[in-house]
């Protein structure tokens, strides 16, 4: 089903889709990187997962009336998707303050951001991935006004549907990252992944780390945390 | 005319003023810092020449509209200013690409910003002066939703002014910071100083640097290019 591949990014490649025009497949990887490339590490079994989970998130937001890049999942490691303009810019909701905010802007860990708080940042290995405002948004991408503001009240909107699904399994969205793009029709919507990789899940009860924090920190097994996310949404659905 | 210290600056001190409730002594000193502090050094004369040079922009603002806290200019190195409760925000604005943001976002030097780009960052020595967006700012601060939109129409109306006085005296206004604080009436007023170590001024000609980076970068006489600012300020009044 795959044709030539298109881009290969750090947890994924990006194929074309054989006789699908306008759709891509997703390979997921076994890589993991942390702090911007500079730690690496193969982990057997997590590109299966994160295929896996990030299906199972999209069919979910699917389900409540969020429009992603998603189309289905094809086998293991493959996910078949819309091709979108990916627009350059990570858009990071917080729910609470862990990670890089807590040094950047000295936010002591687990303080709450009652409303939730979004950052973009400006999607560029060799700059390190800086945060922006939305001024250096519409100049470093060709996003519009009305386009920034679609952007964030769908990453709110993505936020209240994941924390309701993850509270339901027993687990607290910390914060995660999105990246939009646009459809054939101008649309703008969801793509790229929704996995461990990219949000910040902790248990409910034992504020036990479920994700890629692990994996930075060297404080657990990732393939572990990542199958215990897997059993948790698969006892959801 | 000082009582009690209240404050040391790395450019300046700030005094209570006796007798005077409600006013601060502002005294410029001759010190020169750079990335943070990193850099240091002393230069006879600036702080006569920041005096000065800051005592008449804000008496042009004061003659195009803009209020600013400043009230008189007491004697060389000294002026009379309202008390303001300072919001640690500095507000820069960019008309043309210099310094940090060439790095940070990788804009290439003397990049036009049309209309001018306004930037916010979180003051605290500590933390290194972030870059924030609106949403830290006000969870970094006391900052409302309204006074920040204030606090952007003032800075933009400020480079207005500024421009228009720099280019009569063959100046282009690259880019500056400003400090805003709120007077005991709640209003919001431009505070802190505006000279040569807070804006970027090049000859309008040669594209000279007439500012605070001869320092920075080691290439020119600090009180050679003051005293140029002063002389042409002077020509103008």
């Amino acid at each position: 089903m795959k044709a030539d591949l298109l881009y290969e990014g750090k947890a994924k490649r990006v194929y074309r889709a054989e006789g699908k025009p306008g759709q891509l497949v997703l390979s997921y990887k076994n890589d993991a990187t942390a702090f911007n490339g500079e730690k690496k590490a193969q982990f057997d079994g997590k590109g299966r997962l994160n295929n896996e989970i990030s299906s199972k998130i999209f069919t979910s937001l699917h389900s409540k009336g969020v429009e992603t890049h998603f189309i289905e999942r094809l086998n293991e490691t493959e996910q078949l998707v819309h091709q979108t303009e990916i627009i350059p810019l990570e858009v990071v909701v917080r729910n609470i303050a862990a990670g890089s905010i807590t040094k950047r802007l000295g936010f002591r860990e687990k303080t709450l951001f009652e409303p939730p708080l979004v950052e973009l940042f400006y999607k560029n290995d060799d700059l390190g991935d800086p945060l922006i405002n939305d001024d250096h948004a519409k100049l470093l991408s060709d996003i519009t006004d009305l386009e920034l503001k679609q952007v964030k009240e769908k990453a709110l909107l993505v936020n209240e549907r994941l924390t309701t699904l993850f509270a339901s399994m027993g687990i607290k969205l910390v914060d995660f990252k999105l990246e939009f793009g646009r459809k054939a029709d101008g649309n703008i919507v969801l793509s790229d992944e929704i996995s461990p990789d990219t949000c910040r899940l902790w248990d409910l009860e034992t504020e036990q780390k479920l994700d890629k924090d692990v994996f930075r920190q060297g404080t657990g097994n990732l393939i572990e945390v990542y199958e215990e996310i897997l059993k948790r949404l698969e006892g959801q659905s």
